[in-house]
């Protein structure tokens, strides 16, 4: 046998893994599409850029019809710009315009600005919703039964782990971008709609079948720095704006001046001294509750105080998280989403604070998470249980508002997990004898801090200890819930058999289900 | 059916995708096998890593007995540390002590450094052998017939794609690093051995079964900068020492100071400028061969005297490319290998200078790899012939003493390339009929640059029109043969019909083979 540029070849050759039939060489770009690049997950289909081939598409029509996107298939979309995004609804116009029907929309956290799936939803051009966090008009719909099939709640980590096993196959990743260059490098860390870290859109860049950035900042080539690098995006589409950055500070992001709930915010830190963890190397993330980012402000104080100096803060960061870099009380900020601008200024200039994919951050079935090697971390919860189980899900009413996030995967990664909650939020008892819907199991929190005092995990009888010598007011959890329930008598939400949502554990497993309320 | 925290669970639900039998949760660490990150890839036996599970190992010993390694397994490293690793030695020594047999090594490259190999192939410890570029004493061995079975050699781009696309599996690699954490995140671009980009090891991180990094510098957690992240990295372990990072200046990075070899690069230049490329956003690759170097510096010279700004320098990076960065002569440097320690100091301080993979630098098979986005590449050649086939992987005499290395992928990928070589070395022509080995096709060479005039690819007409106007001595590749051969009569390669390596193309075709040569 010849190839085609006339050299003898045999037909086969035997080599270490056997008799290798022997393909010849037939030019520099003949060969294609049987082994493009993970050609075990991707269709044949799949395009790869030669010399001379052009990505950036000047309309989200024109990456429609390349793909093209049919009816059905799964698209995805990361939550960085919060409620300021204005790419999911962009995406999903296009997608009604061209009359298309039941895409399974893979959105990582649903706010209120995205009100106009809900439209979607009914007329048909979304016919599938798997998120980690669902909050506004779309979730009151899906509550209310809008969707045929119930909606896939996951953890931040557990969404990670589900597309790169294969489990959430993507077909399109829409990935929104505040700066891309033309050939498809792209980021969050710079433009005039920075958003900062890009990490929860990594496992879609990386697994989708094809990615798509869209961007209102194109650049000339090469972008630095690059989050997700050229030979992982198909195409650049740009976009008169990709929404508004402003809208990253956004719901649960802003500090409590609340008494009661800075009061709460000084007993947590107290907790976490009592546990023995403030010393050189202290590892820390809160959750974007409000109270929680009041902790925040104890532990810093505290840090300082003792000279410590922290290993690394994790998570959604704040200009708090930031201001203990610059300040020396921590060495490291691994960062995975932005929750304000002093975040996104500061992973734009800092060499410090990293930006990490929400693999690296939480996926519990890879080579090891940074959950894993967290001290501390403080979430907030919108009911407890006697079991210690945490519903961040739905309200008392059954009503969708909220998911897991990372909640799950941090507290089954840190070695101190503490819920602050008040025991009641106006008439309603949060500690309670049952969760409507159980996000987080009860084996994961080691504290539940309250105004009426602090209950510890029975698995956790050492810290128990700790706590009561530090003076801490510890108390049974049955006695919480029953401070909680006094002189209430809340009515039980009502809801019927057909399951809304599938609340899935980190692992993949269920470990819960949202019933539809009833009307 | 209710899950280990009493919540009702149906035993199926209708999804989306059809009617999906539900997973009960059964705790928070209790579900791992089965569904590890990219499972369709990995072993079962793949391991995750669990809050409070260390990585750090005390010696290679561990990491053998660990994983286990077994006889006929696929072990993998990089080359970064050139002539100066110490790596490989390492492991393979360990390998021996612990009677292992019939391993295949895919390494990078191949250098005199690691003679020790030799040995381990005659003893039976090495039994295969993947590589982009030999030379020392394991080529001269395999030359000889030394495997049974023969070398495959590969294009760096060709690699990426091969580990990525399943046809080179790895069961193990071993990533040398200049600094790790204790959980695994690693770079090359600090302490005391630092060498810069880490690129060549990125396909192997993400896909090999087991990733073991191996350091001489362990910092505590978290790393910063982190080139390869924790989550694709099962074991630390320490060695006394990785290498010597020194040994990255060795074999062909050195600048020539042959008045003949200045003159082909000032020649080279020209014919760069006469095509019209030397203008704002101008993108170069040279190759690590002596004269290429020179290029570079007349190259220079032309772009600060018109003021020219280039977008990007790409591939292996030199001193004289950090110092054009930092003159502002190009916006961005694409860092794929460091050839000597000023390419060290620079990658790890400035944020302009960008570490890329080999995936991104020249896997054909993506959504669009940097080769594809230079203007001009400069090349060597061990032998060019009238097809403007080049060989750089075997001598004249038929031994094996290089390799494609990015040679076949930046020419495939650039819109000029341009090969220098002086017609004749001692007594050998190098412009002849038919080269020995063919490493890159010639329909990928667009001008050959000799002493003796510059020859065009007849593909490339438009081209010689250009040459020819700006005063360069066009040729036709033939009296370039001719003046190359006159009054010499060199002896034919003589081999047998034995296999010692196969050249696949970068598409994982076969460009040609290496046959024994004759005692």
């Amino acid at each position: 046998m010849k190839n085609c540029i006339g050299r003898e070849l045999p037909d086969t050759i035997g080599t270490f893994d056997g008799n290798t039939p022997v393909r010849p060489f037939a030019g520099e770009f003949v060969l294609a599409s049987s082994q493009t690049s993970r050609s075990r997950l991707r269709p044949p289909s799949g395009w790869v850029a030669r010399p001379g081939d052009e990505k950036l598409l000047a309309r989200l029509e024109d990456v429609f019809k390349r793909i093209p996107i049919r009816d059905g298939m799964t698209v995805s979309f990361h939550h960085h710009l919060r409620n300021g995004d204005g790419v999911v609804n962009a995406v999903l116009a296009q997608a009604a315009k061209l009359g298309l029907r039941q895409l399974k929309v893979a959105l990582v956290s649903v706010f209120p600005v995205h009100a106009p799936m809900a439209q979607h939803i009914a007329s048909g051009v979304v016919g599938a919703l798997e998120t980690n966090f669902i909050t506004g008009p779309v979730a009151e719909a899906v509550s209310r039964g809008a969707l045929k099939h119930p909606v896939i709640l996951r953890t931040h980590g557990g969404r990670a782990r589900a597309i790169e096993c294969g489990e959430l196959h993507i077909d399109v990743a829409f990935i929104a971008a505040s700066a891309a260059d033309t050939y498809g490098n792209i980021t969050g860390r710079i433009g005039p709609n920075a958003f900062g870290s890009l990490g929860y859109a990594f496992p879609d860049a990386e697994q989708a079948d094809w990615v798509v950035a869209v961007t209102d900042h194109v650049v000339g080539y090469p972008l630095a720095p690059i989050s997700i690098p050229q030979h992982r995006v198909d195409f650049v589409v740009r976009l008169p704006t990709i929404g508004d950055a402003s809208g990253i500070l956004s719901g649960t992001t802003r500090l409590t001046q609340d008494p009661l709930r800075l009061a709460l915010a000084e007993t947590a830190a107290k907790v976490i001294e009592a546990a023995g963890l403030l010393h050189d190397g202290f590892s820390y993330q809160t959750g974007a509750g409000g109270t929680s980012l009041a902790v925040t402000q104890f532990v810093k104080r505290m840090m300082a105080a003792r000279g410590v100096v922290g290993s690394f803060a994790l998570g959604g960061i704040t200009a708090d998280i930031v201001a203990m870099l610059e300040q020396g009380l921590f060495r490291r900020v691994l960062d995975v989403q932005g929750f304000d601008l002093e975040a996104v200024r500061s992973i734009a200039t800092n060499p410090n604070h990293i930006e990490i994919g929400s693999s690296f951050y939480a996926n519990p079935f890879t080579k090891g998470c940074a959950v894993n090697k967290l001290d501390c971390v403080i979430l907030g919860a919108t009911e407890v249980d006697t079991k210690f189980n945490v519903n961040v899900v739905t309200g008392s009413d059954g009503i969708l508002r909220g998911g897991s996030g990372g909640h799950s995967d941090a507290a089954a990664g840190a070695k101190l997990t503490i819920v602050v909650a008040t025991t009641r939020r106006g008439t309603l008892p949060i500690i309670i004898d049952d969760v409507v819907t159980v996000t987080t199991p009860g084996e994961s929190i080691d504290v539940v801090v309250t105004e009426a005092g602090v209950a510890v995990n029975p698995r956790r009888a050492d810290l128990a200890g700790q706590l009561k010598r530090a003076g801490l007011m510890v108390k049974d959890i049955t006695e919480l819930r029953d401070s909680a329930r006094a002189g209430l008598n809340p009515l039980p939400c009502k809801t019927s058999d057909r399951i809304v949502a599938i609340m899935e554990y980190r692992d993949g497993t269920v470990i819960d289900v949202v019933r539809q309320v009833e009307p």
